[in-house]
């Protein structure tokens, strides 16, 4: 398909999110269950039930582009979790093993966060505000798991892991 | 090879992150090619320089902890470099281009942003603060990076695109 204005690349970029999205809820619980850590497993857990609601807002966003939701195979994320299944199964400690989940829930995070935060300012862009706003909501979750794992690895994870 | 400790796994994750840096000193050369807009342009040049110095910040880092300065091939680099490829392959209008360019370049960003900020955490974690410093400084260039395409895209190249 060929995209031709800003608006056709916001639409392609958000069926990339959106297999993005529908991904993760499959895989987070598999990493969850690799996690020793019960802070760890718990801040995986809660975050599930996060990403199944900002599927639904991608769906909503969908709707009011009067657009089917479709998926697109995001080459990214494949990437970003095949280097996260080679890294863990290298892994046999533990603690070693819990630091490694962190740092590539992060490198995801951080997709995430590139990705909502340029379809937030292209919806603004192409005079979108309530899509706009709904982008920003997710942006802001993702922010914030983001911030929540890098205190996990600081203030227990990573100690248990040279201890 | 099998990772035990955090030390070890600081180092697999190093060597991932030489991967990324020498595999963009040769890949934003014909990023910079494909963009239009001259602040683009100068942008990623600009970036160019500092990825290299980049470069020889790992290398230092390597010689640090008397290891040999080694690259592991970066599987999420390639899924975010054959995505960012694949989308840019689809778009002929020259305006839409550069503000996918600008988004594909924020991925990037983004993933070497959340393996600085680990790297730098699991340094200071096992006692290498000179060495944590180092990766602070790239950090500090990756986030000054990232919020200067921001700018870019929302003061000048989105609103051309929309044009």
């Amino acid at each position: 398909m060929a995209v031709q204005t800003l608006q056709d690349l916001f639409i392609e970029t958000l069926k990339d999110l959106y297999y993005v999205e529908k991904t993760l809820v499959k895989s987070l619980p598999n990493m969850a269950r690799k996690a020793s850590s019960p802070d760890l497993q718990a801040a995986i857990e809660s975050h599930i039930a996060e990403t199944e609601a900002q599927v639904g807002r991608i769906e909503q966003i969908f709707e009011l582009l009067g657009e089917r939701a479709a998926a697109k195979k995001c080459e990214a994320l494949e990437g970003l979790l095949k280097e996260a299944d080679e890294v863990t199964q290298q892994i046999n400690d533990r603690q070693t093993l819990d630091a490694a989940i962190i740092a590539s829930a992060q490198t995801v995070e951080h997709y995430e966060i590139a990705r909502y935060g340029t379809l937030a300012c292209w919806a603004a862009e192409i005079g979108q505000a309530e899509i706009a706003q709904l982008l920003e909501q997710t942006l802001d979750e993702e922010r914030a798991a983001d911030d929540k794992l890098s205190m996990l690895a600081e203030n227990s994870v990573n100690q248990q892991a040279v201890a």
